[in-house]
């Protein structure tokens, strides 16, 4: 297990990590992220998806027109070419209030250096934010959580499931 | 209370909604997320920024850059010239492993048209997202917890406290 | 009538033209496009708008996002504050094959310095384009037409419509 | 023929389609505009031509710059690494007085896993918009005309000439 | 004098400093930076400015496309909308080597709550490389040299002239 | 030896040239710049380096984003896959006033099919601006200076040092 930051050189100073030895392979990443709504508000997001899907369709291009900026918004991020991007996003209703919702889903592809997790990540957390500002108005106390990688596969580290 | 979205026109499409009429003044958005992170990775964090505080200092300048971008990142946001961004960062250590790991904190400020909770929510979304990506080859299964608006204060609907 | 570029200086080099003593007044602009799709595509959307409307949803949040980089993507425009962009799209349908397909209708709004006609003109354009990519695959002939200001208010060359 | 959008997903949510498996070609595509100007307008930008031509050059690298911009501005697109950007502009002159102005031919090149039709078509767009912007004091209703493919070459479908 | 950074905060951590309390006035700032061409390029460069004057207009868009995106290159700079931008590029002829070549002078303006130094010094700077990016298959040692603040004008701290 | 510009073509208008049929291969360039800094500025910097660097760290990410963005900063530069971004900042005391102040090295890295001497130049420069943004409070006179090439290797032209 590493004892230090990838990220940082040997004067402990950041900088963007060489990759150029690295082989050139298919790497994919899952990650997901839940916003969680009260009732009133997720009645509302469904009955306009039931309607027209616009709220969600919105949120879905902000993931994906993010996930493609990510080295620009992630300091440390490689330039990477993404072959595919999907986002799904499926309604988590349960007895317990705080946890019913939003559960967006983003899969992101490439064929690089390197792999795909914090691109897939930022998928799912700018659609996370676009349906928390779509919805401000309803509801003030919105909460994003759960932002995490569910899988990746490819790449030297090897393949890895939560 | 509003039964439908404001993002949505009279045709039910989205639209940027007009802000023309709005009178100019000033509005302050505080937001926070928690990144989760195992013992081994918190005092990795915890010596690094002992030593030198890049790591941290890297995830600031990242939410501080993304607040600055956020109607470019949020499709419906208004442009907004923000005129304070600051970003706190603490560690937060409980017996309860689940909750351990970094609280981020990001205040926002303007004078505009509009609010500001986006842009605060964004910069600790990028600032989270930063330390993730500089965490992950040490703990992969990092989570993004909690990301929220604070308080507000400024315009038509007044101050709000969570 | 001028006789000379205003985007030029008295070098005949461009420049981006000091407005720093113009007023700050309420201005609007509107602009429209043209999306000349055969039969079998304008279907194809019309069916999928009564299903979804995720073409024409996606095509109205890229002329949002581009109305808002205007200053960016346009050498010589000032960065103005958009305060409203709606777009409006509707299907046209003639006996005229060449002239039937969508038209796009964007409108601006500001207070600002400048007028918002480039931003109109750009919304219109961005849309355009993003329905083009959506259908190109059934249909390699589309051909965008008509991009044009529709109407302008405010500033002091006053008020103007086509 | 495809009997629906290759954008939208078994779900029929739109997602950036999956291009992982697709081998790396070598692809152009050309693409063309019209500037339709009143004779006024045409004759000043001919003597700008003669005198220093910044009006056109100014275009051109508008153009030029947001053909590496594309998959930014059009949500669906991948990200693609061009390898050449040309743009031609003409003056066209007829008798007819609705037809002349500027033509505008962009010239695009890759290697890469999917064409550049839409890189091409953002060149001409932007280089149209711009030529538009430096002539719009002069000429309120000038209109931007015949955005489309005129050819393209690489990739499983061939090559295509209008 | 001050003892310390304004951009480190209380914590000694960086942020961006509240303008909300200062006024709005119209502020100017004037930059320049030269580019040191050996005879043969410096030749080149002269020659095509007589032909066309294509590189030095692509390096005066250059940079005043960057100094509208100063706020989001320059990591603490407050976004200020730019009311003018202009750059002069002359010939500096002198009989020491070291000394001849270009000096491109930006001249920015606004009316906003803090000053634009930065933006005329990133508007030299990007027309300074363009220039170098053009002539770098003629002369590889180039060097850009004397970026500086001329003067400004506005503003609590006063004018100032170098 | 060239004697005309390789971004003009036939027509002497700008283009990004053809690199379509150029190898990929590996490429490195390292460039440097100075900050010539006052006594006071220097002491207060090297005092905020040994107290936490977030000064230094601030300006290294501004380099390191600039340079990832060099293709839309340059404007017939081409996109390139940054493989590495390093960058060097060191302090530079000589009895010579004028000479005493930072320096900055950056290496940059691809495999790619063209050159990276403009990324690793865009690093070193907005590193600088960065320092300056920070400092320009202290002293009102810095000056960036001597903005250069140190080395390249890779490509057709072959390996070159200053």
């Amino acid at each position: 297990m590493p004892q230090s930051f990838n990220h940082l050189n040997q004067n402990n100073d950041i900088h963007m990590v060489n990759i150029s030895d690295k082989p050139t392979t298919h790497r994919t990443a899952i990650a997901s992220a839940k916003v969680c709504l009260n009732q009133q508000t997720l009645d509302l997001v469904k009955q306009e998806k039931l309607n027209k899907g616009n709220v969600l369709n919105t949120a879905r291009i902000a993931g994906i027109l993010a996930a493609k900026q990510t080295s620009n918004l992630i300091p440390l991020c490689h330039p990477v070419p993404l072959t595919k991007i999907n986002i799904d996003i499926e309604f988590i209703e349960t007895t317990t209030s705080t946890q019913q919702g939003l559960k967006i889903t983003a899969t992101c592809q490439t064929n690089s250096k390197t792999g795909v997790e914090m691109e897939a990540l930022t998928a799912v957390t700018h659609c996370a934010l676009t349906i928390y500002d779509m919805c401000k108005v309803q509801q003030k106390d919105i909460v994003i959580d759960g932002i995490l990688l569910e899988k990746k596969t490819g790449g030297k580290s090897g393949d890895w499931q939560r």
